[in-house]
């Protein structure tokens, strides 16, 4: 099929797709893209001559294009895989080069102001709606691109009162055939989002390392599994954070006053010994946790929790009995004893059913194990 | 050998030991004393008939009195592993039926307020050191208790001025026999120490999790592996943690005021943009984080990096592959892309070389990974 630029809008998907930047996102995006029957061309294009050679060696994008207007010309949609402080110059600069019916969103982290620079960088060329998939992995770059980054993720699209339900369709349609749940929220409210349950996390674990280490380092000589479940995260580089935080400072500073009113609710309820009013909060806190889904929207997720002993292959005899049964495990953590010398190994599976069958083949090796649901 | 009632205190170690309190603690701490030659004798009491009954099954003691006046007369150490609350009642209770040169101790975990009552109880008779293993399991009552359960784990002592040097190396000694490593700190110290280890951790957690599942649920949705890590131990018992919250309120208190004034630091920070301040306070975190050891004082711990697909087998394959090679696993954990569908395997192993080797084994089944160092 040939498409013609000047054409209509496709009704039911996008025919031609462009993708600026062909880092792990924006690689990934092209090759699960290349891999939809109902796409004709994936045109990609990254502004460093060595990604663009990359690309072209690992077939990302049925076709690399050199200059951004050559890439962006006649595609249906074009995604801004780029760097959040790149967006708006790269929008500004694909704009005049846009088809009338094309559709643009990007896949940065932070959303409120970006959304309304974006479009307004777009000068009325093309229609904009923001996402954000909830996807990435330790490694980066094009090398690391993958066709299956985004199944099972969740991918946030952030239309606004300008958004054409038409569009909005289109993109949600082509984020579902890459196998990605969507969850659509206004830019302020992905911030929001993201703040409670992205940046504040972060925060607190790193602050909390931070003051235990200050303290003489004794608070790490007793460090349990529960202070290394909630400080993991601090171990992340700052490089990452802080142009994160201060992109979303605003919902950062919301959800930090949040939780620190929260805070010190519990707190007055442990200086005035109202141990109902703790134990009411704790157990709530409990409660939600167990309900917490293990993966983006899946509900039915149920542990295995296998007590083993601290020894070479106790690890393997568990999970090769999960392999032999074909039992896909889901998530896999230590719960430690309070030292972290012994512990459980918890399985996470998908749903009742399955749980039972993994316990009924860690029986037949002689391992004992017990369900816990979410 | 026979034990005369009234004899000298022993010099060189215990030869008879009396554990009042069969649960998980009391019972592991008989069991794994029996397993100790140097010592001829550990009767075991518990004022549950039916505890007793299955000491008796189990074999926890190489005897079960059934007074707790017959279980401590002519022991040399008398262990209390019995609830905090019922600790100075028991203490009471023993007083008079202890050896001159009787060593007693405790496994509370709170220390400050028991330490002065449990020696005020005593009444002059016996001596008594304070100590709380940093171990458990999630199983609890005899029949979990277990020889080797504290092998490798640390256990805090708190001697104070009036504590006799010969009285701390034997339990040291002990201690040490049983294959814990020992902390001293002051009672004081070790509440501090707990309540920001532990504690402190318990309480961020539950109150993030109530504060984001109030938040309409939303967050949740999309609540990633940073979240779920922060918020593990939300899924703790508010029976189990409120006694403990109450026990040790005032070091609680401290340790919370000394985090918000960090975090309100931290605020303050973002608020002015002050990103340098902010990249420092990550930046100290994350260095502390790596440092952290993975189990009590085990520094050498170094991780190794395993990318898995998302299937049945893949983290069978990995584990098999560290078993084949005899490398002992000391940690596991799932680092998990932003969604949680993807990601690697986290694999705690003991110092650089046992890493090398873990690498070349994996490489040998075609597994890339790569070495990251705490």
């Amino acid at each position: 099929m040939t498409v013609a630029p000047g054409r209509d809008r496709p009704t039911s998907s996008f025919r031609r797709v462009a993708v600026i930047g062909t880092g792990l996102i924006g690689g990934s995006f092209a090759l699960a893209t290349q891999a939809l029957d109902r796409v004709d061309e994936v045109v990609v294009h990254d502004n460093d001559p060595d990604s663009r050679a990359r690309a072209r060696v690992l077939g990302v994008g049925t076709r690399v294009a050199d200059t951004i207007e050559d890439a962006v010309r006649g595609a249906d949609l074009v995604v801004l895989a780029v760097p959040p402080h790149q967006l708006v110059a790269v929008a500004s600069q694909v704009a005049p080069h846009l088809e009338v019916h094309a559709l643009v969103t990007d896949v940065a982290s932070v959303k409120s102001p970006l959304v309304a620079q974006v479009e307004a960088a777009l000068h009325g060329h093309g229609a904009f709606i923001g996402g954000h998939p909830m996807a990435g992995s330790e490694n980066s770059g094009v090398a690391a691109a993958d066709p299956t980054l985004f199944q099972g993720a969740t991918w946030l699209l952030t239309p606004t009162a300008a958004t054409n339900d038409g569009d909005f369709s289109l993109l949600a349609g082509h984020v579902v055939a890459m196998g990605a749940r969507i969850l659509a929220v206004s830019p302020d409210e992905h911030d929001r989002l993201v703040a409670v349950a992205s940046h504040l996390p972060q925060i607190l674990a790193s602050v909390l390392m931070d003051y235990a280490a200050a303290l003489d380092g004794a608070p790490l000589r007793v460090a349990a599994g529960g202070f290394r479940d909630v400080t993991r995260v601090a171990a992340s580089d700052p490089n990452l954070w802080v142009p994160i935080l201060t992109d979303n400072r605003q919902s950062v500073l919301a959800a930090l006053d949040g939780f620190v009113e929260r805070l010190a609710s519990l707190r007055a309820a442990v200086d005035e010994q109202a141990w109902d009013a703790v134990h009411v909060l704790l157990d709530n806190a409990r409660t939600a946790r167990r309900a917490l889904p293990r993966r983006g929207l899946v509900a039915a997720s149920v542990d295995v929790v296998v007590p083993i002993p601290d020894r070479p292959g106790a690890l393997a005899e568990v999970t090769a009995t999960m392999a032999e049964a074909s039992i896909n495990v889901e998530d896999v953590a230590m719960r430690h004893a309070s030292d972290g010398a012994r512990g459980s190994l918890i399985l996470a599976v998908d749903g009742l059913d399955v749980a039972h069958r993994a316990q009924e083949a860690l029986a037949g090796r002689g391992l004992r194990s017990h369900i816990e649901r979410r």
